[in-house]
């Protein structure tokens, strides 16, 4: 069979186009030039196939590096017609075809395959895909005899592997499979296989149970989220793209873009809607907290959208924040959009509610957002979906709270120093199962010190959240709404959150209603993981002259109880984070509030935490509703010596009343009173009428909610 | 009289030159187009001159804002010849004339004499000195009525409550007495009443005690350095250059910018010179952590000093980072240099020891940098010198230490939230005392747990350090020496720190060699002040389970007891700051060494430390050496996933003696071993030959120092 000798990925008619950009100042022209920079950085170096080595560790990197520059200097071979970019990949090309199969298969540490470069088989499907890809740009330079060489020693055992040797795992629905079948495929057809193309597309079995288009149709919940989050869901997206734009070039028939109402839009999309206004993604579900839409996979997914789907305000903003475009036709479309725009800002995504499950039915992900007089965006992000799979964190009904440039009610992130060898190779940290992942690790109620679902990942596959109410019409008032029940044995839980925008405040305010209902007397802890400096309190706190745990249970065990104090009434926390100032009143339907200030890194015997300070307002009883608001404001800048606005303008919060029907609680500012009334009833709707008898007194509201306010 | 009507910092002429920026995309032109949206955005609030309010409040940052925007509007006036800036500045000259005097003194609270807007009269100077300025500016588009108003009923009971009722403290030497002398003689100018500009230049006895001249001859050391350090200095350099500038215009006889050996032009440089590679000052001598060259008084200097002494590429490069200039002629002639100038890089200021006392011989700064092979700068800052006034830090032979973009051994800065008044008025805190200004805050040694000169601030005083050699010829090792003896009573302290490059490392190592000299066995703590995360050790330690303090000594009682392990030969502490790993081998003479780590924050009742780790190399014994390799290496990038050279390459450190003649210690790669010898007699020279005898050989050099390698 002869071989083809044609770029998979680029036209001739394509790649002239994009000739055109090389010096220019645009994102286009940006991109190549910083290609070219680190291309030819990495070609000084002796060109190198190293054997065996740890995961993370130099040789690991090493054949990272080798497939991103082949990669990339492949396109520059064709972008600027230089042969010496040709010859690294061809050079490099050979080296592996005359040693690849002199390297044995790792051996295997857990329960990933192992292949001959890298500890696990995903990693050598990259490799392949990318490789690939690069052969495809510089095949026609090569001879024919050098073709069937990298084919016979390199590829083709590669495809063996894959395909026969851990051909059982081939067609599995996951994340890592989509790089499994984008590889193979685009592996097939550089090679001129097309039998591994249809493997990849169709499944091995060619029974819609795995491959390409099963991938795409069951990896992902109707609204284009998937399950793990959008750390994982990022890592996916690459090869997802590129193989869709192999495909649409190769098997214009299958008309991918359209594929099931668009599903790769669909879920590109839901991604993208995820993000916090600075383009890095929130830390849902065991996370990095600084994975974002720079990544060269989120690139190369916003170029393609603007490309196949079309452009928007919203692309350009998250163009303008990665700076660069996919090195690719469909960059170049986007760069050339961006350069006829005039005064791009920064994205503002819409809020949307992001629905999970295979049918849509399994809970959502909450994305609230709106924008202050400054144009500033605020973001509140609340699970209410799924258990994000094994490694998911057990936090439904958990918050994470964005403004001015930063997270303020924060995610701690998973417990893992990605690629450091000297910390466990890189690899999730026990800490991540002590610490991150425990429901006290978060922004929500703990009880009794447990956590959600007992740590138990089956009994958290079996529950989800239960969506209650995504409002967001009201120009000053946004809410949502979910119940979380069963996730603690004989409890219910309702968390109700809101932006609030009124002409005294300077910002929107973060309010939240936490219902727990069970039987008996419960200790329950709403916790807030923050950063920054504590500037003042309303309450006597004693700082502990020695410090202990928390207490001896997972999460709380790795605390450190660094000062506490009662606070009966409305407790006051402020604190001073870069350069805003954030005040938080919260209290509880209990009488009996404790608040503990707690400090991260305890029972940490190789310092693999993090040290995060946290506070938690602490209650007794039987069922209670917690109640907070959270105000932002002022500012504060050391360098300049400016502070403003240090004290905010809410004096306090009060719980009226709540029971199955609704909750009503009132805030207040020196001038006005503020009273907020929540419907607690599952099955209400938008329309409905809610009349509740609290304290002596019916307060009667239309719809989800509503807020009254009176001036004192 | 008639009133002057002339603005006293800018010519006709200049005005029409600074016209043409505006619009441009110039420093110039981005400065004029900055100071526009700033006064637009205050311009639209409601003039407001408030009464009485606490340091740092509200009423203070509003007159703080009113002279600020007076400055700045009065310019615009001039510069874009639109009247509304005019107005904005008469209107509100013409309110603090109605009610000025209607304001009583402030009620006082410390040692600072009050004034009638702010509660200490330093901010009542620069108030002055700047409405002065602006007044000067607007005055020819006032009537002659509106002009008298504002000099009686606001400038001249100014100058009266400067000369007279406070005329005891007008010409007092300190960097505060700038402010005064300045304002008076600025305001005397602007109102034509040339005697207040007599009293400012000459001092109110007109004998070489006060006044201009006397500060500036008297208040800097011969090298320019100032006594309490960069962030202090930088606050007296805006109205040194302003008041010579106005000199440099209306008492041109006095030639002021070569005034003793041109002292103005020296001072600026000697702060220029202390500044980070990112612009940020060093936090000697309880200073802000934040302060840096983008201040306006040092871009006000940097323009001043481009001017009058020249530009150079250093120079060029502080204007790339303060991305903006002056706004006066000053400003506009670096702006042209800079527009001309092609690929502006960021500045690379030479090695430089700065002395320190009235006549040079009080010890000195010494500020070291050298370039790795990326053009990073490394900068090490040794203390040597003064102790820096009543609020001065007790570290003599401390250190801090600077590359890839942060500091790594760092300065713990003051204890003080600067203007946030719910923390103490934004005054210096208790914990500045007992935590920040303590000898184990800082990057040096420690002896029995007390603190240098006892935290006496007379006896501190009375010592200084003495320079041993600076010596930065050398391509490849650079290095500074000095002595401390009397800091601590009977005991000798020398502290050697060099940065050494060789082709094996990627970046320059710090080398550091602390010997202290005494009687009797006693406790020494070698400590480091780090940021990041601890990625390994080579030996045990255990992670305590409950924190209790280090002691119950001053300073240590703010450090909690983290986790520690014993250490005997080489102790190595690796970490992650930043993308970047820095691993410290350390060791001592002594062999029983311990590695303890800690944290700031214990004995903290109101958060008002910040939490901050640190680790101490502990050894008990007599007289010791201890010697310590800093190397800087790898690179990390948790969004990218990469890791590379998470190890660094040395792997030991050994001292193979000490005694009165020098200091010979070892240290070794796999592939190298490197002996450095140091002289530790003070009376040797450059040209010294040492033989020093321990461990049974005989180590013979010349010079200083000298370093020998041996392959493996």
């Amino acid at each position: 069979m002869s071989t083809l000798v044609q770029p998979i990925l680029l036209s001739e008619s394509e790649i002239a186009e994009l000739r055109k950009e090389v010096g220019r100042d645009t994102l286009m022209g940006k991109a190549i030039a910083k290609n070219i920079k680190d291309v030819e950085a990495f070609m000084k170096l002796p060109l190198e196939v190293p054997g065996h080595g740890e995961a993370g560790g130099y040789e690991h990197n090493r054949h990272k590096q080798n497939y991103q520059y082949m990669n990339l200097a492949a396109r520059l071979f064709l972008i600027t017609g230089e042969d010496r970019y040709g010859k690294f990949v061809r050079d490099l090309l050979a080296l592996y075809a005359e040693l690849y199969l002199t390297f044995g298969f790792h051996v295997q540490k857990n329960t990933n395959p192992t292949g001959r470069l890298f500890h696990q088989i995903l990693n050598e499907h990259v490799w392949l895909m990318f490789t690939s890809i690069a052969y495809s740009c510089v095949a026609s330079s090569m001879t024919e005899e050098e073709r069937q060489n990298v084919i016979d020693r390199l590829f083709q055992p590669m495809l063996d592997m894959f395909v026969e040797k851990y051909g059982h795992d081939f067609d599995r629905i996951h994340n890592h499979g989509i790089w499994a079948v984008a590889a193979v495929g685009t592996c097939g057809l550089a090679i001129n296989r097309p039998e591994y193309l249809e493997k990849s597309v169709f499944g091995l079995a060619n029974n819609g149970t795995g491959g390409f288009l099963a991938q795409i149709s069951q990896l992902f919940a109707p609204s284009g989220y998937y399950i793990e989050g959008p750390y994982y869901h990022r890592y996916a997206i690459r090869p997802l793209c590129l193989f869709a734009e192999i495909l649409h070039r190769h098997r214009p028939e299958l008309d991918i873009f359209n594929y099931k109402d668009g599903v790769i839009g669909t879920t590109v999309k839901a991604l993208l809607a995820t993000a916090y206004p600075n383009g890095e993604f929130p830390a849902l579900n065991d996370a990095s907290r600084t994975m974002g839409i720079t990544d060269i996979g989120v690139q190369v997914a916003v170029s393609q959208y603007a490309s196949h789907y079309g452009v928007d305000e919203n692309l350009l903003g998250m163009a303008k924040i990665q700076d660069s475009v996919w090195m690719h036709q469909c960059g170049l479309e986007l760069s050339r959009a961006y350069e006829k725009a005039s005064d791009v800002g920064l994205p503002f995504w819409p809020s949307v509610e992001l629905n999970e499950g295979p049918n849509g039915d399994r809970g959502a992900q909450g994305f609230m957002r709106v924008q202050d007089k400054n144009k500033d965006v605020f973001q509140l992000v609340m699970n209410y979906g799924q258990h994000g799979m094994g490694h998911g964190n057990f936090d439904t009904l958990g918050i994470s709270y964005f403004n001015r440039g930063d997270e303020v009610l924060r995610e701690y992130g998973f417990g893992r120093w990605v690629n450091v060898e000297p910390k466990f190779g890189g690899r999730y940290l026990d800490e991540n199962k002590t610490y991150a992942r425990q429901t006290i690790a978060h922004n929500l109620v703990t009880i009794d010190e447990t956590c959600q679902n007992y740590f138990d990942v089956e009994r958290a596959d079996s529950v989800h959240g239960l969506p209650h109410f995504f409002e967001t019409q009201s120009e000053n008032l946004v809410g949502m709404s979910a119940f979380a029940n069963g996730h603690f044995d004989g409890f219910g839980q309702q968390r109700s959150v809101f932006m609030f925008k009124h002409d005294e405040l300077e910002a929107p305010l973060l309010i939240d209603l936490f219902r727990l209902t069970g039987e008996g007397e419960h200790q329950y802890d709403y916790s807030h993981q923050y950063e920054g400096q504590i500037v003042r309190t309303n309450f006597e706190y004693q700082a502990h002259a020695e410090l202990n745990t928390l207490s001896d249970e997972l999460g709380y065990r790795h605390l450190w109880n660094v000062a506490e104090g009662e606070a009966k009434d409305t407790a006051l926390v402020s604190w001073l984070q870069n350069n805003t100032y954030y005040t938080w009143l919260g209290t509880s339907s209990n009488d009996n509030g404790k608040v503990i200030f707690t400090r991260s890194g305890a029972n940490d015997p190789s310092f693999n935490l993090r040290s995060v300070p946290s506070f938690i307002l602490r209650s007794k009883g039987e069922s209670t509703l917690f109640a907070s608001v959270l105000e932002t404001h002022g500012y504060f800048n050391e360098e300049f010596e400016q502070s403003v606005n240090a004290r905010g303008l809410v004096q306090s919060i009060e719980v009226i009343g709540h029971n199955a029907q609704g909750s009503v609680v009132s805030f207040a500012t020196d001038k006005t009173r503020f009273t907020l009334m929540v419907s607690n009833n599952p099955e209400a709707s938008k329309d409905s009428t809610h009349s509740v008898e609290v304290a002596g007194k019916t307060y009667t509201w239309a719809g989800y909610f509503a807020v009254e306010q009176e001036t004192l």
